[in-house]
C-alpha cells in the first residue's frame, strides 16, 4: 500500500467510525432528519421487526410514539472490513441500547444489539445502504 | 487537505480519543493528579452539581469522601469535530459510569453521561477547556 | 517522527484497535480457532481462574460447558502504549462482558473488566503474548 493510499484508508476508516456516532446521536435526539442522512435513499434495514427500505422505516419512526423518555446508544468501535481504495465496507459495531423511563408502566429497558453494515461511499460520501440488525438480548 | 495536514489531522483524532480514555483511568484511580493533568488550569467544568473552575472542581473531588467502592467509566468513541490544523475541537462522548458497592448501604449504581468537550491545543498539548457533563439517565 | 513514520504509526494502532474487536467477537461466537489467532503460541494469560498459557486456557475453555445461552463483551477504546516502530504495545482496555440466559438456574450476569496485555508484532502481525484479567466488579 502506497503512502498515499495509506493516508486515504485512515481517512475513511475515521469517517466510518463517525458514522455510527452520529447514528447514535440522531437516534437518541429523535432527530430522522439527521438519520436519513446516514443512509442512501434506496437503502434497506433489516431490523428487529421485519426489513423495509429506509424512507418506509423512518417514516414508520416518525409516526410512533416513543415508548420511553429518553434512550442511549452506546457503540463499541466497529470491526471494519474495507480494502484500501474500495467504494464499499462492511461494519461489525457492537450496541448496547439504554431506554429509560418507559411512558407506559414506567421502568428501563436495555439491549444489546449487533449492526452489520454495507456502507458505500457514493460522491465521495459514505452512507450505509443496508443494514442486519441484530438483537443478541434483553433486559428490563 | 494536503498529505502532511491529512497526517497531522488523524495524529490529533487519535491524542483527542487517548484524552476521554486517560480520564476515565484517572477518574476510577481517583488520581486526581493525573486528572489535573488533562485539563488547562482554567479550565471550567459544568458538572452535575453545578459550575466551578477545575481548581475547585478537583479539590471538592479530593475531599469529599467515596460514596462507592470502586467504579468503571466506559466511554463510546468520541464524536469530534475539528477542522484539519485548528488548535481547538468539539468532543461529543457517551458515558456509561457503573459504581459498585456503595459505601453506605450497599447497592451499586449506573449513570449514563454525555461530556460535551471543548478541547485547546496549546504548547502543542491538548487538553479540555471546557466540559459540560449531562446526565442521561441513573439506575440503581 | 517523520511522516513515513507517523502514517505506519496509525496503521499500527488501527490494527491493535481491531485485535480487540476480533477478540470480543472469537469470544461471543465460541469461537476457539478464531482466538488462538489473537495470541502468540507462547501467550500467558493471567485470567480470573489463574495463570495459564494459551493452548492450556483455550483448552479448557473448549471442554467447559458454557453457563450462560450467550454473551456480548463490549469493549471500550484501547489506550495504547506504543513507541513509533516498536514491535511491542501495551494496551489498557475496559470490557463490560453480557452474559444472559444463565442455563443453570437462568439469569443474567454483568462483568466489568479491564484487560492489561502486551501486544507484540512478529513476522509483521500484531498478537497477544501476554494478558492480565481484572475484574472490577460484577452484577446478578
Amino acid at each position: 500500500m502506497s503512502d498515499a493510499a495509506a493516508l486515504a484508508h485512515l481517512l475513511d476508516l475515521e469517517q466510518l467510525r463517525a458514522l455510527g456516532q452520529r447514528y447514535a446521536r440522531a437516534a437518541d435526539d429523535r432527530d430522522y432528519d439527521a438519520m436519513a442522512e446516514l443512509f442512501h435513499p434506496d437503502a434497506v434495514i433489516e431490523g428487529l421487526r421485519g426489513t423495509s427500505p429506509i424512507d418506509e422505516y423512518l417514516a414508520a419512526a416518525r409516526e410512533a410514539p416513543p415508548s420511553f423518555e429518553a434512550s442511549m446508544h452506546v457503540l463499541g468501535d466497529p470491526l471494519v472490513e474495507l480494502e484500501p481504495g474500495a467504494d464499499i465496507a462492511r461494519l461489525d459495531t457492537y450496541a448496547v441500547v439504554f431506554q429509560v423511563n418507559a411512558l407506559v408502566g414506567g421502568g428501563n429497558m436495555s439491549l444489546g444489539l449487533r449492526y452489520l453494515d454495507e456502507v458505500e461511499r457514493r460522491d465521495g460520501v459514505w452512507r450505509i445502504r443496508h443494514r442486519v440488525v441484530r438483537m443478541r438480548w434483553a433486559t428490563s
